[in-house]
């Protein structure tokens, strides 16, 4: 349901609550964060292990809460508890708790990821980092990272080799075995320092000028929209391996600068499944 | 030079001592976290990639001036400005940066390692992460967490099967290709997770019961002194993957479970190298 575009003052209005359903989600997570083990399994299709913790559906259904008490309208598409259609053409889009697996060994790289998709892209990003009370936004009108009374823009750097750029990816083991593998890794191969574990927080590190470039695959839509009008508010560049939209999941490369982008899409290519 | 059993009343001393280091070093180093580049480019030995900021060598600095006013005759040992024989049987041990990778793409898993030996093994060891304001540390008295001013004891959980085992290890080139590797790979493939990207967190981690194995390969001495107080105080167990000490770096394996530890030595002990 494509529409006209979303007015600043409306814009700035959903950008607060996005950021309040940030703080509403991290204050259900936070006393799960390290908590004795509360941890069921999931199988997800393909038979991978998918850890979901009482913390991440606890989290979700206080975010529906609010939506549905604000914007009783709006659609809602989350992990936990899937899509809800809306009467109007916005739909928030939800991840509580991004990086399960980091969360459940205690480590940092974990976020809650809330996205408003206007019927056409999101066009309001926040990840919320609860226990080291980190939030990163980003829309149409700027990219900025508030940390207690620190709140600044955020802004990718420059970087146009292969060769200088630092890496990130979550997992080597998320990369398909055959041609996705062999893409990923000619990159990790080339890159100056491949790094793994960072999850949605690799993203908004991309944003703030410290990773240049951030290679996914596998991902569901929740994983991504929330960071798309970050790192593209930010100065950086975010698409599928195909170079298309990303909002829909599958695999993703974010670069801070669009000509570092460009030369990776052209090793991604090959990584590219056929249909 | 070994030597009697520290008094408690002394150990105590070193213990606040030693957590005032890590305070010191943060205060120098935190300026520097996800500041402008000051990276410069330093080649080991291996010839691989290992970035040093002036917040590193800021902070040794800083560090061993405090040591050389407080403790004179003390030795020290660090990553940047190498040894300094002291005229007594006590060493420091110390790491400024641990996870300099980590600190420069701007991630959260790094930290300060502060170890003192006491001419026989580590006898203390604090873990420090500025940022979020943690400090990990461990000797005979025990093991503790402080984070502002929450405070409380470090506790491994039970984990007998490497089948329920959540394993960690920085990086899975660290491993040597050959037999190492294949080692590493046996218990990653039969572990339920494995996880990249820890750094000296995830020790920390394992010492507050919620990762079982950590598993790593090219540690430095100042790696891995000021994390083995702090796993055996929180009844952990830390060897090499040959089963001794694993003060002088090398391989490192450390698990939760002392019965864990042992299947994990079983399966670690066809990669380690003949001499």
């Amino acid at each position: 349901m494509p529409g006209p575009e979303v007015a600043d003052r409306q814009l700035a209005e959903f950008i607060e609550f996005a950021r309040h359903l940030g703080k509403v989600a991290g204050d259900v997570i936070l006393p799960h964060f390290r908590a004795a083990l509360d941890v069921t399994n999931k199988k997800t299709d393909s038979g991978q292990f998918d850890p979901v913790t009482i913390a991440d559906r606890d989290a979700e259904q206080a975010i529906r809460n609010e939506i549905s008490r604000r914007y009783p309208g709006h659609g809602i598409h989350g992990e936990e508890h899937g899509l809800k259609p809306g009467s109007e053409r916005f739909t928030w889009v939800i991840d509580p708790i991004d990086g399960t697996r980091a969360f459940m060994l205690g480590l940092l790289h974990w976020g809650t990821l809330i996205a408003l998709n206007d019927g056409e892209r999101p066009i309001v990003g926040v990840m919320h980092q609860p226990y080291t009370g980190e939030t990163f936004f980003g829309s149409r009108l700027g990219a900025e990272f508030e940390h207690g009374a620190t709140r600044r823009p955020l802004r990718v750097r420059r970087c146009v080799r292969i060769e200088d750029a630092m890496v990130s990816a979550t997992d080597p083991a998320m990369f398909r075995k055959g041609p996705e593998r062999e893409a990923f890794g000619e990159i990790a191969r080339t890159a100056r320092l491949t790094r793994y574990g960072g999850d949605c927080y690799a993203y908004c590190m991309l944003a703030s000028g410290l990773i240049d470039l951030v290679i996914e695959s596998q991902n569901q839509a929740y994983d991504l929209q929330a960071l798309m009008p970050i790192v593209e508010a930010a100065g950086g560049v975010m698409t599928t391996w195909a170079g298309g939209s990303p909002q829909d999941g599958g695999q993703s490369v974010a670069a801070g600068d669009p000509a570092l982008h460009k030369i990776a899409l052209e090793i991604l290519g090959s990584g590219v499944p056929r249909l």
